[in-house]
């Protein structure tokens, strides 16, 4: 005998999650049974909603339940600076930080040829789009610090050279609150290549 | 500006999970945005079922799709012989150990005056009753060898020491493939008093 049918089908899906194991959805399961009346039935409805309310901004790439996106459609935010991030999480990550009023444009990925992932596997052809617009001034490449997102943030500016707006990357050196004892050598050779003046 | 609210919601819900911070339900739910088609759906149906199918067998009190379970209503199983157990997975845990062909009996919690879970939060009143089918021999207790399960295991003794039925409770000592070095003290000092001859 093993777990009846219904446990063993929701173990069964809970371990297709991303570091879920078979302990870990068996752990989960029985709580849901032992948890306040109505908790597995409001995440299932959570979910659902999730699949059947979320798409892509047509403007920026970003998830949405609305489109355009609330970012697209906030009229206060700067349209002349554009930040490129590779997945909808940097966004949140970026407003989080508070630090950026413009506008994103989500590529939903980073070329990487060891994984089969080339520029037209990106959503570059509405950032394109957008571009022509003329209203963008500066576009910030903010790929992350790995060889995916080095190779996305040359290939854009090679792409970007001729469509006549300023192409920054965001910059790279030892995090805040890093001791420099412990920081990694990559990070820290960085921080020296792009040591800034203080006087 | 934060997630859409189909997004921020599947966040909420799964941060209820026990383990699950903020940071691992924004992973999760990306995750299952970025999943084949169906993936969300198909997890939210088995949570579904989960709530709607699973039950308490009426016999043994083990979480159960059918009523009575199909532990109970195997007829091949030993009648004589009762592993009186805490939790459901324990009795999955028994169950793929192979050596266990007797009944079960789940308590569902251990006496924890602490928590306020008394005797009378047990699942008690049926085992008595199972017990005065006269068909039971021996009861193995198999509760957890903490506190609370000890507490648990003193309790069942004296309980169920009118019934006129044999009480054992399961060996105590290091696990199998423990190096002795490693040992918890505990478990050594349990390993020394119930050792055993070899010849």
């Amino acid at each position: 005998m093993s777990a009846p049918d219904p446990i063993r089908e929701a173990v069964r899906q809970l371990r297709r999650l991303p570091g879920v194991g078979e302990k870990t959805a068996t752990r989960l399961v029985y709580w849901l049974l032992r948890a306040p009346e109505g908790t597995p039935d409001e995440l299932a409805q959570a979910l659902t909603r999730l699949a059947a309310e979320v798409r892509s901004c047509t403007v920026c790439g970003n998830l949405t339940g609305t489109d355009p996106c609330t970012l697209c459609a906030d009229g206060r935010r700067d349209p002349t600076v554009l930040c490129v991030v590779e997945h909808p999480q940097d966004v949140l990550a970026f407003e989080r930080s508070g630090e950026f009023r413009g506008r994103y444009h989500v590529l939903h990925g980073a070329i990487s040829p060891l994984d089969g992932v080339g520029p037209g596997d990106l959503n570059l052809r509405s950032l394109l789009d957008r571009l022509r617009g003329g209203e963008v001034r500066e576009v910030i490449v903010a790929t992350d610090p790995d060889v995916e997102g080095d190779a996305t943030a040359l290939y854009l500016a090679r792409l970007l050279g001729d469509v006549g707006v300023e192409v920054t990357r965001l910059a790279h050196g030892i995090s805040v609150g890093t001791e420099i004892e412990y920081a990694d050598a990559v990070s820290l050779a960085r921080a020296l290549q792009n040591r800034q003046k203080l006087t």
